[in-house]
């Protein structure tokens, strides 16, 4: 339809001379490249040229400048501002209350079903002129459907056959940050934190409305600005007056600002001798901190709390339960509608029990016995991040629990900054993961979007992978990690193909012959990934503490459960976790349809078949193969994947700027020198359990176990706070 | 003469709206403005359409490049590629070697006086046709001659005007970043390093080149990657081989890599038993060592080093001396012509005498020691890179040893990245002060550039104040520091009044008069941040480790001379550091015609009065006024001329966009608070020694003594790394 390829490689070659350039990728998904199809462009700028738009908040302002500042760049015309829209050719921006009877009425959008945030985008006839009106209940519902209009625009949509009635599926769509004091960030790649702490609340570095309008412009709604590996000094009033800055920035976005609250605050920043939960001093303390708080932010959205985890204080610290601790802090915000998120990731040193197995143990009791304003933050899988879990058994098993989902879109365990893959792959494999806890069709997105249980609140999680690098991603390709995880969090069925889809059309090119080229590719990243680092079940063997790269050897950490080793069990005699009832049992925490199928490893589904059994290296696989071969085989692949990456992305010269080209390409470079450093790394290691050869097709390791065994890292990023 | 100021009204409106922007300040001072004047613009399209360009290294190729994108920016047109200089009516840029015989004949500049890196720039008439010249004897005195070409173009210069011969003074004009390995900056303030170690030696950041243009164009030749407090990973060959990947991106464009040799990296990565500078074992290390490193980066430029200072190791570890040490060094790296720069930055915690005494103590004994290819790198002044210091009494007093001069870029003890200060205006202060070692004349500037004792190597080192900040060094007038450090490297004569103008036109704007408002502010900004924090001689009276803000209160650090107490001395007798003959005798190390001087209190300069004098608070000044009055008014001062600097800067509103005024306007506002903050922190304290009243019209502190001495800073930017 559009034929905008020529001009795409004209373009591309004007910007890809020498003559001048500008860091690229700051504009992310809001680039808004110049139409470059003529008829549309036409089309748009004659229907366009003027727009009426609804005063009154600074949402609606935000809004109305990202309309000019959108057209003005793909038109190359400013719009007029009219101060009429019944009798003029106008674009109509306003709310539902404030249109005129006569538009409502040419409406065929059923403007009743406009839910909360929620927009309708239509182009009408009224009195004989065709005009485009964006329209919503609330402000914050006219500021989505102006982004979702200039997507729709730089897609190439035609004005007449517009028509679109959304909102949101989540209530809660936020990011978390895991971001320290200090500007280092916790699993961070794209360099360090946004949040500049030494300059405010004085300075407003321009990029904090650019990540609110990026955020704004895929619906999320709230952010936490600080690590769950907390520190209680952001709760303090020079903090605070910090915070109230940037939740300032925020509010014109619709974004809500939430803080990580330390456990032990009340010891630590309070005086106070416990901070048990219990304890009236304690109560009264976080009481009025919530008091001091929403005096600095009136519209604070709550706490973010890893408590009892991995070191960090709680109430188990007083022989007190979650629930103790969780509702302490939700009456403490109770009167000003905060919530408090409280995270489901626990285990314990102390507990020889399958690590998978203990969020469940530890919070399916106290299902129903969570305050109202209290969510339970679940990651995707029982374990942590890693290339491929099955759901958490959680979801589905608490009904009278709101059940708030965590993605980590920072790729901690998936190559850092420097590979591409594109995890909307991921978030849609666990969302429409069936858990068959009410039958078939029980969908994880189901138990998300609170439309299983009724749920009266529902979120929905992403662990940032924002830093402060020019493109703030560091890789270009993990932006759609960021956008994808905004819009699943919007509407959770939505499908990884759509948003690679959009996301190619408004970061890079419509050209469809870019699109089918590289589309496939994204959408096939995640399946290279699992296959160059952990395929067929394969699970947390990455080296220590920094998570760089293979460490399947790693058996000599203090918490067992810390160890590679924990969980591949390789031996003579196989490899892989039992946990069917013969082992461990995990598989009991799921409904009876999965745990049966589970169970048996001939009707286990592969891509999980070493997560839940330890098997002989000789054991058939399905193409008839041994587990051995297999697994070989599997590494192979994916480093023929990423092979295959280089090449498409090789085809794709013409339809991009150099420079747009060879960033990409660099980084492919890495990804397949970590590919095949991940294989030949993971298969000696292997291989000197299994004592088989390596099949044909398989590339001889470059390196002996033993150099991959002594290379170290000391300096690389993201690793774990260092004054905690 | 260029009337464009309405013009620069029109742009700046444009830029301004909210339809549309980049993040500002990436491009530094090389924006390119459009010429707005419209007979310029037409002078300069008509004498550079056409441009012959002299082929055959990286080096000049990246000329060619900067070439086209400053006038395709600045004329809006790019120039048409010529291969015939002779008879077409060309722009001309070729080495002398490859210059036509005709085109010597009628340039009146004497093509003879090009020296090693300098360059000529001049209009000719050749066979009737007005040409733009550039040559030069090498290509980097192209390049330069390019960069500077296109910074006269800015400024507006009339082609026909065009006549330069220019050559920098000092051979190494270089950087010291000290940025550690895992990307903090130790006194850094403008975010983090640029060096993105966990993606080299693939990724090239399209920052590692823009770094290297913006060096260029200033004639810095040199950067240290690494801290001086050093870690000898950099020295593996898994760092090598990432340090070889921007030695080939920074050799485009003339600049060597350098880095810090941790003294006992012969322990930490190469397992011996010692780093004995004697030691045979150790000799041949450092050889083989400089033997891989040449074969990573053949022009490797050699090793900065901090030996027996503030911990880091040394050759006095092993009863061995600097000389020992540094020509040990010299000898592992002079077959590959490379050098050893030593910092004379020493002193003991376990020696009594006065700090400001013991560099000279320990280096001056040493003259005509050292190698040829070492040079000694002296900080600006005996103390600490403090708002003003007497020049350091070794510079003048070493005649057989090349002094290197280490200027601090970075605000460390400057108000960090927040306060506007004009370092130039330091720098010129300390260039220009007269040793008199060989009588009146005797510049500092003498002594660096080799033109008093003819040495055969010089060098001015900058310690980096750039960062991954957007802008790059976190205020945008901290940009003018790093262009002023080059521009007086490459010529330390140069004045700070000639360097802001030539700054000011290639960054804001040329309109003059928005030149005559900023200029006189930028100008007075040093001698404002010494009133409000160090007025009259006072010195290191900064809070503790992250020095930021006042602490001369601080008096328990373990290291006495760590301490303000130390150097301020302050009691009820007055206050101040007596280094006359009657007190540490620091004086002694100057020249008799200054030591003469300031042992006087009555005709020592006032604003060195405490650096060498213990006065009593009624101490009558030049002005009648007592010292307890007189330095609180200079505290007042301070604060008024901030006061004047925010008034200023709203007077410039027309001439700049509204994201450019705005950003300033805000730090600036930080600014003020932090002055007012110093004044009244420092006056309460020192008055609880002098007990006498503010004088009138200074402000009365808005909070008591004991709530500034209670302000914690923990995560304040900057700080040493704590793998330390």
């Amino acid at each position: 339809m559009i034929n905008n390829k020529i001009l795409v490689i004209l373009f591309s070659v004007f910007i890809s001379t020498s003559w001048g350039q500008i860091p690229q990728g700051y504009d992310l998904w809001m680039t808004y490249l110049k139409i470059e199809n003529e008829g549309i462009l036409t089309n748009y700028r004659n229907g366009l040229s003027s727009v009426y738009f609804e005063k009154g908040s600074r949402v609606l302002e935000a809004a109305q400048t990202e309309l000019g500042r959108g057209l003005k760049s793909m038109l190359d015309q400013s719009p007029e501002i009219s101060d009429n829209y019944v009798d003029a050719k106008v674009m109509l921006v306003a709310k539902r209350l404030n249109l005129d009877k006569t538009i409502l009425k040419v409406m065929t959008s059923d403007i009743n079903q406009i839910e909360e945030e929620g927009f309708i985008i239509e182009t009408i006839n009224h009195n004989g002129k065709e005009k485009v009106v964006i329209t919503a209940n609330d402000d914050v519902g006219i500021l989505y459907g102006v982004f979702r209009f200039l997507q729709l625009i730089q897609a190439g949509k035609r004005l007449d056959d517009l028509k679109v009635l959304d909102a949101p599926k989540i209530d809660l769509r936020m990011l978390n940050h895991w971001d320290n004091l200090d500007r280092t960030v916790e699993r961070g790649y794209a360099g360090f934190s946004l949040w500049n702490w030494q300059k405010l609340p004085e300075y407003i570095d321009q990029r904090y409305i650019d990540y609110a309008r990026a955020n704004a412009s895929i619906g999320i709604n709230g952010t936490v600005l600080t690590n769950v590996n907390a520190n209680a000094l952001v709760l303090t009033p020079m903090y605070l007056e910090k915070v109230a800055a940037l939740a300032n920035v925020f509010r014109a976005y619709g974004i809500k600002v939430y803080l990580t609250a330390r456990f032990s605050a009340p010891m630590e920043i309070g005086g106070l001798a416990t901070a048990d939960p219990l304890d009236e001093e304690v109560q009264k303390w976080w009481k009025e901190k919530a008091v001091e708080i929403y005096k600095y932010i009136p519209d604070f959205g709550g706490f973010l709390v890893k408590a009892n985890s991995e070191g960090q204080p709680g109430p188990q610290n007083y022989n007190r339960t979650h629930v103790d601790g969780a509702n302490m802090l939700a009456k403490a915000l109770q009167p000003f509608n905060g919530v408090v998120i409280w995270r489901a990731f626990v285990y314990s040193e102390h507990d020889a029990t399958d690590r998978a197995k203990q969020a469940f143990a530890e919070f399916v009791p106290f299902d129903g016995k969570f305050m109202d304003n209290v969510l339970i933050q679940s990651k995707n899988g029982p374990i942590d991040f890693q290339p491929r879990e099955p759901f958490h058994p959680m979801f589905g098993a608490m009904p009278n629990t709101p059940l708030m989902m965590e993605f980590q879109i920072t790729q901690e365990y998936l190559g850092f900054s420097t590979h591409l893959v594109f995890l909307p792959k991921l978030y849609e494999e666990v969302l429409q993961s069936d858990t068959y806890t009410k039958g078939k069709g029980s969908t994880v997105a189901k138990v998300i979007d609170g439309s299983f249980y009724n749920n009266k609140l529902t979120g929905m999680a992403g662990v940032s992978n924002i830093g402060n690098d020019l493109n703030w991603t560091g890789h270009p390709f993990a932006q759609a990690n960021w956008y994808g995880f905004g819009r699943l969090a919007w509407n959770p069925n939505l499908l990884a193909d759509e948003i690679a889809d959009e996301w190619l059309k408004l970061t890079y090119s419509t050209d469809p012959d870019f699109i089918s080229l590289i589309k496939p590719m994204m959408l096939n990243s995640r399946e290279a990934v699992v296959n160059y680092m952990n395929p067929l079940g394969l699970h947390h063997i990455f080296d220590t503490g920094h998570h760089y790269g293979p460490g399947p050897w790693v058996g000599n950490l203090s918490r067992p459960e810390w160890n590679p080793t924990y969980y591949h069990n390789a031996d003579e005699g196989g490899i892989g976790f039992d946990r069917t009832p013969g082992g461990s049992n995990a598989t009991a925490q799921y409904a009876k349809e999965i745990s049966t199928l589970i169970n048996n490893p001939k009707t286990c589904p592969e891509e999980y078949l070493l997560w839940f059994h330890h098997l002989p290296w000789d054991y058939q696989l399905k193409n008839g193969e041994t587990l051995w071969n297999g697994l070989a085989l599997h590494y192979q692949k994916g480093v023929e994947e990423v092979k295959d990456m280089c090449s498409t992305w090789e085809s794709v010269k013409p339809y991009i700027s150099k420079d747009q080209h060879e960033e990409v390409r660099m980084l492919l470079e890495i990804q397949l020198k970590e590919a095949k450093w991940w294989r030949d790394a993971c298969l000696l290691y292997f291989q000197s359990f299994s004592k088989m050869k390596l099949p044909a097709g398989v590339e001889k390791p470059k390196h002996t176990l033993e150099y991959y065994q002594s290379l170290k890292f000391p300096f690389a990023p993201g690793i774990r706070p260092r004054w905690d």
